[in-house]
């Protein structure tokens, strides 16, 4: 398969790249690495892209970014931040990317653990994940013909424990090679609508 | 209690008004109607009503709307109309209302079935329950202390069915009387990140 990776620099990506990448043809894609530029922000961006790279039999999404911040100074800007990015740039790469993907592709986004198990500083986490998760069941069963979307949600990633610990006592470190192992089964078998929890 | 009632002129408003108006007093809300007028869209509508009511012990939201539309027509500007709406403007008005409600006050929102039971033209609806409920879970452990929030999700409102059968076949009407008992256990309960599920 041909797999377009949005977000293949992210501790994720990297292992979704190692995981799918024994089998499969990955084109790498970031802000400002890899093999074409995407900011998931702006969807000229991802049409520029998708036209670049052609049919891709699947679309996976380990990109968005959040404001993590204290639920007392959390104001409509700060949530907006997140809104834009991981959850309306992952659904932005669903709908334009409809246009552009090979027959019987696939689309993977990404969530987290905080749509089910809150932390401090992750209101704004929680809603887009939510959102996206909500957004994939459903789309899931409007999709074109053929087409189909999951989620992935990972717990909090093993390798980004040395920055994150104090926010997440108590989580169980999920290896990104563990996490990768939802986005293998989203690409490789049949399901769809589905949110794959890896933690 | 006083409580504030914001889409009190809805379906399901109406139902919450006849509920908790035998007990308290109501300070109904609406875009064009009510005691004081709420475009929750626009932040400054909401801090004005706010500075016009005073200090609530209960904030309750049947407000927020959604477009609704088949998946192969959605795009960004249609997932925008229900995050300015009904996401957003319900965020907001815990975000603002934080800093005029009474001590030990609750914040009521409201979603949907459709976060989980998904239908057609139904993905922005879900998309936006989907967000509304994770951070009400989320947003609950970080509320300033004694604050309360919850969201109620109630099925398709039977008295509603006239013009949403089509699209709502196999779905168990609920009555607008029924809903409402939901928002009653959020606003004279105590529980707080909680969803009400009523269908």
């Amino acid at each position: 398969m041909k797999i377009l990776l949005i977000g293949a620099s992210g501790t994720i990506g990297k292992g979704v790249a190692a995981e799918l990448g024994a089998r499969h043809d990955i084109i790498t894609a970031g802000r400002s690495s890899g093999d074409v530029q995407i900011d998931i922000r702006d969807p000229a961006s991802i049409r520029a892209a998708y036209e670049k790279v052609g049919a891709v039999d699947a679309v996976v999404s380990t990109a968005g970014k959040v404001h993590f911040g204290d639920f007392a100074e959390m104001d409509e800007e700060k949530y907006r931040i997140g809104i834009n990015d991981k959850l309306m740039g992952q659904v932005n790469l669903v709908l334009i990317g409809r246009d552009y993907v090979a027959d019987r592709a696939s689309f993977t986004l990404t969530t987290g653990i905080l749509t089910k198990d809150p932390i401090r500083y992750g209101s704004s986490a929680s809603m887009v994940n939510g959102a996206v998760e909500a957004f994939v069941r459903a789309a899931a069963t409007e999709m074109p013909a053929g087409l189909r979307i999951n989620a992935v949600s990972p717990g909090v990633i093993a390798e980004a424990m040395e920055g994150y610990a104090p926010f997440f006592r108590g989580h169980d470190p999920v290896p990104a090679a563990k996490a990768a192992l939802g986005y293998a089964k989203s690409v490789e078998g049949l399901q769809t609508g589905q949110v794959f929890e890896i933690f």
